[in-house]
């Protein structure tokens, strides 16, 4: 192999093909794919390499509309309005604030995913569904895409639901990650005064799972969609004028609270 | 006012309002929007705080979907990769591309609609299109968004332009930034063996204009649009599990090549 | 030219020569370096290619300390906080705090070595230094690394402008930039009741430039400070074991203000 | 409790008190830490709220100096390299290049202190060393800190356990983990004709181990210490003078390389 090739196989890729006056997306001519596909599937294309059925894209969009913000105390959203303030692009303030979409902010659809498909493993192998289901529950001190600290119950749930329900019965997916995550669901309120119902991270879960996306993409999609949010509250804050802004106004000073040293090794 | 406002003040939005159990964006309850609101509409109420026309929004889904990938020579595609293999979470490789689209590889886009706004205010203040032009052009060294060093017609160009006109033919939009970069093209090229299309980021630029984003949402845009792709790849690069990847394969050093001390000040 | 060779002269560099078993940074085997050399030395090898004296590097690493923390209410430091209760590495929430010192946070002190070096080429030019001090100070708003909206008096300036004077009257420097920066303060203050006086980022804007770093370096070796300050924070945050930490405490909602569309271009 | 004191609280921090005029940090004057105090010391200071002893400082200086840089292979060094041509201050660029000092780049010594610990905290349970060793490298495919794909034997190893060895006669550590390490080192290459030797990775985690820093924080130093190269490197790059550069010389073109879709979920 010459080096040229080395170099070259280092960075191989199925996804574009180029030559000069020539770009191809997973195979497909971009200028046959301006105008004609939408950014949703092309979204899919791009990521799953191939193009998605109408109604596959129809689910995948409402996922996307539905989590691109969830206000200024999310700290994606909050981060990237300070940067925003500081002297940098918007693609910089945008960039702070996608980095903290880590395993606790943004990271509980791929962990339900990962749950989810744990319970259908299980039933696969000939477990029963509600033995499946009070297993992988245990493991989990919090299970992923349930419960919500700010909404009693999450508005984003029962229309995301609602285009799942219509995607089984039409046949579009077949719903074994919906049954699953309604089992789970549950099997956490039983008994429970306060309900525990599945929020948006567990109905966008649903979503991505059942059109066959790996638990990494449901974080990689939601990424996606935050970022729109991330982008307006960024734009935002940028016409607000602020310059260098901090968490909470001036006027109040952070508490001074000496602790001693912190924990040593 | 008492500090409770003051704290709530400080981080005052207009794009959400939150209580519990609902969520509306720009005045919408989230669930009107769910199912009702494509991914591209719901990206245009964020930034622009209304929704847009049908027309409007296709003309704007077909920017978005042509920008989506280059290739892993893009750096911002390539640092995404790299850093997929590092051990962090997607959102963190996402970031770090995202973080890379600066004014010398995402900004020209933004670049492009403010040079062709000094021409249009130029216009609208009296002056000729082509005078306007030529003192425009003479400002920049490289015109943003004209000319390609690898493609000689970038293929994207066309199926964009031929959309805008047709936008302009049914009186979507009003083609003012349009005939301002086509003067701008035919004014690159007089007398020139060599072409200087416009080239991407001039075609997104103009569509970006003509539907009313400010120049800095250009490149906002770009970021949403792009991070598709380096989603792809970061993704891609996963999967191909590799572990720490350079730049370049292991078998070869960079080259050593004392410059002595760099200049100081 | 190979293409062997083309791959590893693109990566070609000055800083480091590596052989299996061997590691030279900036022409000195690392063995020799580790446990000699102090790690200010060490900065102002790697980033100037040669050693500093003894008392260079002491001035440098005065201004190092002085900069590590000016508290949470500095966005780089609140980001950094946040980002660590946000499930990803150290690294990752340290790198959103520096990704924040921009040219409205970090700035200042790269903007004031380039403007006092605007002042002392106008005086290396034949100018009267009060003279080139008026003119570069009426080309800014707002003269970079002077005044303070918290402090009357920055604590930090008098121990560093000391260690200054210091330096020159022992030869270590020669004190053409503490000179400019002083007339600057005294044009500042010429008839205020309230004075404008050196802050932090003047007086280390004065050692680097003093020290021979270019304005560009100036910011760089500040995000080396203040790196160990959001380190300090990012740490204090992650053992006080806050989960995705908001800008304010839970029980405040970000005021609702519509604005009506934000402005279009 | 009043909502001001809310949101003071929100960012109680034991590491600055700050008053008009006045900066503590950790409870010391700025002016006492100026011109008094080492940086490295600072950082201590900084980090674990408390002075380091002169031996201590100097050790961990050590460690410091020896990390700064492993050239231009390392994602962290390309990517900040990369992200300087592309038109961002300096302080994106170095955010991007820590941003991948993930657990795969940057978390080896993270990792080996945590091993280590496991191994002291197995014979502190009365476990005898060799035995303890022998379990704790079971449960790791590659004990973190241990061999090195590049050198035979690194040259940092030598002089950073030399180090150690000084302090640990002089009583400045207690040298458990020094010794914990050595075990796994001789129990990783009984038998084997390559040897696998402590790396940086292992040198410097025994020495921040040693030290009293907790596990997370030896990514934590590795970050301060790498910053350095990593800014060496971007204002290399950036008085280069290219721009939007991409990971392998423009002549080669990324192999295109179909694989069929990526696995579905």
């Amino acid at each position: 192999m010459s080096t040229e090739s080395e170099s070259a196989d280092w960075w191989a890729t199925g996804i574009v093909r180029m030559a000069p006056g020539e770009l191809d997306l997973r195979g497909i001519p971009v200028q046959e794919l301006i105008g004609s596909v939408g950014f949703v599937a092309m979204i899919w294309l791009m990521v799953l390499g191939e193009l998605p059925g109408a109604r596959q894209a129809a689910l995948l969009e409402a996922a996307l509309v539905a989590s691109v913000d969830h206000g200024p105390q999310a700290p994606s959203i909050a981060i990237a309005r300070m940067t925003a303030t500081c002297g940098v692009g918007l693609n910089n303030a945008m960039a702070s604030g996608v980095n903290a979409l880590g395993d606790a902010h943004g990271g509980a659809g791929q962990q339900c995913v990962a749950a989810l498909t744990e319970i259908i493993d299980a039933t696969d192998a000939g477990e029963d569904l509600d033995a499946a289901v009070a297993q992988v529950v245990e493991r989990h001190r919090y299970f992923p895409g349930f419960g919500h600290r700010f909404h009693p119950v999450d508005p984003r749930r029962d229309p995301l639901l609602t285009l799942v329900d219509q995607a089984v019965a039409d046949g579009v997916v077949d719903g074994r990650y919906l049954r699953a995550a309604r089992a789970v669901e549950a099997f956490l309120n039983e008994g429970r005064g306060k309900p525990v119902p599945m929020n948006i991270d567990g109905a966008t879960a649903v979503i991505y799972a059942e059109l066959g996306f790996a638990p990494e993409l449901a974080r990689g999609l939601f990424v996606l969609s935050r970022s729109v949010g991330i982008l307006a509250h960024a734009w935002e804050e940028t016409t607000q004028g602020k310059r260098n802004k901090g968490p909470i106004p001036r006027s109040i000073l952070p508490t001074y609270r000496p602790a001693g040293p912190p924990p040593r090794n």
